[in-house]
This record gives C-alpha cells, sequence and structure tokens, in this order.
C-alpha cells in the first residue's frame, strides 16, 4: 500500500497554517469558545471548503474567513456576542450568484447597519465570471468572495433568511422570518441577461432595506 | 414580511428532536466532549445532510447516527476514546455507490475486526437503486446508508483512506495511508453494470482485508 497524497496539500503543511489560524481564533474568541470548539471550526470548515473548491491556493486564507465569520455567527445566535445590528442571510444553490449579488448589494446600502452573510445548498467550484463582472459595473467586488456551504451557524445567527432556488434545504427556527425570492438562476445566462437579474435583485433589496431599517 | 417555514420542517419541531438528541449524545460522550461541543455536532450534521438530502422525514434519524458516528471518530482521532481496530475510509464523489459498496463489502468481511465508514465529496439525494439491488443479489443490504458529505473528523480518524473518483477533495494529514481506486463510477450504469463494478470493489476489498488484519 502506498502513500500517495495530492500535489497540491503537502502533508503536514497544511494542518500546521491550519493550526497556527485555530491558535489566532482561539484568542480573538477567549472567553467566548474554549481552543478545542475553534480548532473543530477551523478545520471541519476547511474540510467543507476543500470538497468543491477548484483552486487549493487560497484555501487556508478562506477557511480563516470562513470560519471566523460561523464563529462570530454562532456567538450573536447563543447571545454571547451580539452583533446589535440586524443579520440576514441569503441562500442560493451555488452561492455562486444570486447569494452573492444580493449579499454585496445589501452590504453597499447598509454599510455596517446590517451584517450579511451568503451561503448555497451545493456551493459551486468559484463564482460565476459573468456575476462578477455584471457587479463590477455597478463598482461591486466580488474578488475575496467564495462558495460557501449552508451551516447551522449562520441560519441561527439570521433574523431573516432569504433563500432563492434552494427549495427546502434550509433548517427552519422559530424567531426568524423565512422568505423566498423567485429570482432566475444567473449560471447559464449571458452578461445581458446577468444585468437583468442583478437590477431585478438591487430592486428587491432595496425594498428589504427600507423593511430592516426604515 | 412574511414567514413561510416549508412543510416537512414544521417550526420548532425539528428543532426540539435535535436538542434530545444532543441531550441523548451529551450523556454518551460525557467525559469526551462537553455537551455543547456534542449539540453543535448534532445542529451541523443535520444541516449538512438537510443541503442535499430528498426526503425529510429521515433526517433526524439519520442525523442521530451521522453526529454519533462524527462524535466517536473524533473521540478515536483525539485518542480519547481509542476503537481498537483499524479504521477504514472510502470516499467517493456521491457516496451513492462506489464507497457504499466498499464499505460495506469490507465490514461483511472484517466483521468488527475493521471500523468502516464512508463519504463523498457532493453527496447525492440518495443511494443509487441498482447499487442497493446489486449488493442484496449478495445477500448485504444497504437499506440504512445515506450519502454523507466528507468531514474532517472521519479523515483524522482514519488510518486509511481509500479515494474513488473524486480528486483532491480529501484533506491530507501525516501518519495515513491514501490510497486511489480506479473504479468505475456506477451512476449511469445497468444493473449488469453495476454487478461488474461490484464484483471488482470485492477482489480489492479482500486484498484489502489481507493487507489490513493478515
Amino acid at each position: 500500500m502506498s502513500t500517495s497524497p495530492t500535489a497540491d496539500a503537502p502533508t503536514g503543511t497544511q494542518e500546521h497554517v491550519l493550526h497556527r489560524i485555530s491558535e489566532e481564533l482561539a484568542v480573538t474568541f477567549d472567553g467566548v469558545f474554549g481552543p478545542d470548539m475553534v480548532e473543530r471550526y477551523v478545520f471541519e470548515s476547511y474540510a467543507a471548503l476543500a470538497r468543491t473548491a477548484k483552486i487549493k491556493t487560497y484555501l487556508p486564507i478562506i477557511t480563516r474567513r470562513f470560519a471566523r465569520d460561523r464563529l462570530n455567527a454562532l456567538a450573536h445566535a447563543q447571545g454571547k456576542r451580539p452583533s446589535g445590528v440586524p443579520e440576514v442571510l441569503f441562500v442560493c444553490v451555488q452561492n455562486a450568484g444570486r447569494s452573492q449579488m444580493a449579499a454585496a448589494l445589501l452590504k453597499d446600502l447598509t454599510r455596517g447597519a446590517v451584517n450579511v452573510r451568503s451561503a448555497g445548498s451545493m456551493p459551486a467550484e468559484h463564482l460565476d465570471e459573468n456575476v462578477v463582472t455584471a457587479m463590477n459595473e455597478i463598482g461591486l467586488s466580488l474578488g475575496e468572495e467564495f462558495p460557501k456551504p449552508l451551516t447551522d451557524d449562520v441560519v441561527r445567527a439570521a433574523d431573516v433568511v432569504i433563500t432563492m432556488g434552494c427549495g427546502d434545504t434550509c433548517p427552519i427556527y422559530p424567531g426568524k422570518k423565512y422568505e423566498d425570492w423567485q429570482i432566475s438562476d444567473p449560471a447559464t445566462m449571458t452578461i445581458d441577461g446577468v444585468r437583468e437579474v442583478r437590477d431585478a435583485l438591487r430592486a428587491r433589496v432595496e425594498g428589504l432595506v427600507s423593511q430592516l431599517v426604515g
């Protein structure tokens, strides 16, 4: 039996980086979560992203951000570190188009007055290129975003969960508002189609803002 | 904004069942993992399965089994409750065919002398029907199995990780043996094709057994 690690996940190196990230986040969440819990979040976040992410180069970086955001969500949900602002979660199938656009639009319109997250039931390998282009055209960069699987913690943290095309994949908890938006999937669209989706989303997000922050 | 929970995930009820499962498993893992960690495993396991499982009826039952097995894997990996036997993990893309067949064959041949798990990088909605039939023909039931996403804990617990068609989606850790088996995907095959895959897998699994337990 031969040991045959794949080329871009060198034995031990990746693990070393993940341990370092765990130690750093254990300090960030000191008094909120124990180091064991933090380490589990880091390693499970890595495994969850590695399942679908095509390019492994940035995995440790996005693992760090994903794990930190999930821990923030959990800390908020459990009342240990409340964010003090409304929390909104957008969910679509691939977290490569609709939910990413909606999240970017809402972030831009509210600038910190609302905490915004997005996720997918079956995350894609990377963001849709036309989606990135269409958002760039209105001055919004998705360059640091990545498709993330839907997790329990981000649902728990949300006051409002907005689903688009992902059916009943989202856990339902009392005390939250669930909305389903009928928005076409831009995955197979030309750039013109994606622009229409973007503008339709902008209108809906503007409506949401007026409900959330008056 | 209207609250619109989906029909088969009644608000609160599902959550109540998950809390009960968490309490039960907290007793099972008393002294190994704290109740907070156990509860996280239960709820995240639920969210992970709900993302892809088509039929939600059995979700609490399979969530309980999935969470318990993941906690067992972690307890073994951390040396808190070593299983005392070799641990083998089979990984394919959908955890609906190849990895399920290989796991069932290895379990049957070793009957407790090896601990066997399986997982997928992109779990399917349910097991492949022809796969279930072909395994029934040799007296092995897959009736209680379900597609599960690949998680860090089961990789960590494994002495041997065998991948089939899932590329580099599996975290690589030192001290484990990784093998890649070239086995065709039965997903689009007729029952005759699936029988051939089953028999090819049986031969490879028999070879593995002789290496593991002599």
